[in-house]
């Protein structure tokens, strides 16, 4: 089935805000067999929220707005919506409750403007936001739906997977495909399908699992196809668990994972501790880390060593290596990853040294020179890449390249 | 004037990829006066593109599209735009010439696919890529433009200057209005004002100049109105060139600064060199400033300190400070911010402890809870803050506030 997104707000437009919403949404239906067919973003303008409604309602079965709610601005989008699927505006209890609780919460006063989030279109069904205080609103019309979110990412984090259960409801998973990824370690392909047997044995035949191999781990995807039995795509969520249950020990996550994920799970299973080292990533690698949460039982902690001062006298790489081969080598990248692994008392570490640019290319080591090194208590190894791009992108493929590195040791 | 944006490309609808052109695109052509009417993000389908492309050039006068250019994929979006442009599809010496340079500088072998860069519509002026095989091309019909760029980042990044300049030839700037932000210290409001006012006398009629004052920092907005002279909007940059001179040795930067560059700049103007002292943060507030290109003089390292032993044996957190009030303390984030400023040797430093979430809570410390330090040579601030949101959310916030605060401070 279909899904079209629109997303309203001038500050999209402006570029001073990017938006992360459509793909968070995207993600989430596309696992579950819905195709998105486009995303607009519209400005704050009615005539042009209007018109980006119709035409998404033209083209798919489910419209999911983000934005265009706040207090400020909620009168628009709010006529917009009454004048596409009728009924008139109107206090709603419930939540005028919820906005009370919310500001009783933070202990702040009421005002008028926040209170008039309680005027919905009696047209609607209203789902409560539990993280803020624009209400998001269920609308229905010739067999299509739309349903309004907040714009404000966090709120739209926490309430996707509410509509996403609300929509499925009404029209099941996207009615002809639905697919799934699990990231599985610690066992050789041929063992897992031994121990998967059972399980393909009694998969019916609109199901399909594959096995991907990579360096260090194997993506397992069920695929299932319900275009000629709709409505046994309810059930799909229940063979997914028999092979969550079957992987048993060996998943160490749902999707596909992230190199930190991947390296954080494999290092809990080990019960390694780890840290970073980081010169041309700058502390990049430690935060992709700690963005994920739970990781204080795995991750200690790092060192951004960004001269030549502090890679001597804190991670104590030698200055007859800095002087002899240069902060972008072997040597240094190795003795940093072994320095913050004494120093802060870890199993395993990482660690980078490179040219991030635009300046500080020497003859030799262009712009985008990075040395790798990941040490584990079974060895280590280290590796001189060239990465092409900007800044940015050579701090993004030298992080991911040093957890990637890592994971594949252990 | 207006623009309208399309970007191309099924990994963005499949929520694989973040789109982040379609805002670079805005911030540098809204800041020179152009409207952004619209942004479509499509499928990888020829009807669907043409859709787009079709209602864009209805609505814009410039339509800019990103992506479907890469050598697997062209043909669609070339055929297409034959389509809309006429012409036919023909090699094109000047671009063949560009891959096999490219080519050859990565010491890798052209195949056919590639080659097939070189093929372009014979109804487009081309104009080269810099930074990649892919084409850049510039179509005109009816007094309206498309430039078709390529959809990797770096590549849109490192174009969009030239693009703009030839698109600024053809039809001047946004030709209604041009504004242009430039961040100020060191300087109270009255004494720049007294400093600009030959500046101002001279500004013709149709420009303002205003002054907008914000803690430690004046950010400088000059605007200009077009409408009723368009042929003048070219001389903005002259004017503002003028102004650059006028602000002499207090400009910080041109923009309005991120937190990062502001503190960067005040840091650097005082001769100072920081370091940071991270723990639920994470390694961000360090990434944050090495992601600006030339922060080496300033930035000298950090530490990430994620369990309470590496901030007593590194940063020299005291176990009574850490066992009387907690790792989220103010004691702690105050012996954190002292304790790298002794082990790296830096002038300044700021220090963050916290509850990102979603678990850690303990009584009276919720999700969100944050100690935040700064110490300069003059003195050090501490601050205890809630932010609300979910654990990314946390995360930003904090890191944005610990750089404001020692911002402030200088």
């Amino acid at each position: 089935m279909n899904l079209s997104i629109i997303i309203i707000g001038d500050e999209i437009l402006l570029g001073g805000v990017t938006d992360t919403n459509s793909g968070l949404i995207a993600r989430k239906f596309t696992a579950d067999g819905w195709q998105v067919r486009r995303i607009r973003t519209v400005a704050d303008k009615a005539a042009d929220i209007e018109a980006a409604i119709c035409e998404s309602l033209d083209e798919s079965e489910l419209v999911i707005t983000t934005g265009g709610l706040g207090p400020t601005r909620d009168d628009i989008t709010k006529a917009v919506l009454t004048r596409v699927f009728g009924g008139r505006i109107a206090g709603n209890a419930a939540v005028l409750a919820n906005v009370e609780r919310i500001f009783a919460e933070r202990g702040l006063e009421l005002n008028d403007l926040t209170r008039s989030q309680a005027l919905v279109p009696d047209s609607c069904r209203v789902i409560q936001n539990r993280y803020g205080t624009a209400p998001l609103m269920w609308f229905e019309k010739e067999g299509r739906v739309l349903v309004a979110m907040p714009g404000v990412p966090f709120e739209t984090r926490g309430m996707l997977d509410e509509v996403a259960s609300a929509v499925y409801g009404r029209f099941g998973h996207g009615g002809f495909a639905a697919h799934r990824e699990f990231t599985v370690c610690g066992i050789c392909e041929s063992a897992l399908a031994e121990r998967l047997a059972g399980f393909e044995d009694r998969l019916p035949a609109n199901y399909k699992l594959a096995y991907l191999p990579n360096p260090g781990e194997i993506v397992m995807r069920l695929d299932a196809d319900f275009s000629s039995c709709p409505s046994e795509a309810a059930h799909f969520e229940d063979y997914a668990a028999v092979l969550v249950k079957a992987l048993g020990e060996y998943l160490v996550g749902c999707g596909k994972l992230t190199p930190a994920e991947l390296a954080l799970a494999k290092l809990r299973r080990h019960g390694y501790r780890m840290a970073t080292a980081e010169s041309c990533t700058g502390g990049n690698i430690a935060h992709l880390i700690t963005s994920i949460a739970g990781c204080s039982d795995v991750m200690l902690g790092g060192v951004v060593s960004y001269c030549n001062d502090v890679k001597m006298r804190v991670l104590e790489v030698s200055a007859d290596t800095l002087s002899h081969y240069g902060a972008v080598s072997e040597g240094t990248v190795r003795q940093m990853a072994e320095g913050v692994c004494r120093l802060l008392g870890a199993d395993c570490a990482v660690a980078t040294s490179g040219i991030a640019g635009p300046g500080g290319a020497v003859p030799g080591k262009p712009v985008g020179t990075v040395w790798i090194a990941a040490v584990t208590p079974e060895g280590s190894r280290a590796e001189c890449c060239h990465f092409r791009g900007d800044r940015q992108s050579v701090i993004d493929r030298a992080s991911a390249r040093a957890l990637t590195m890592l994971a594949d040791m252990l």
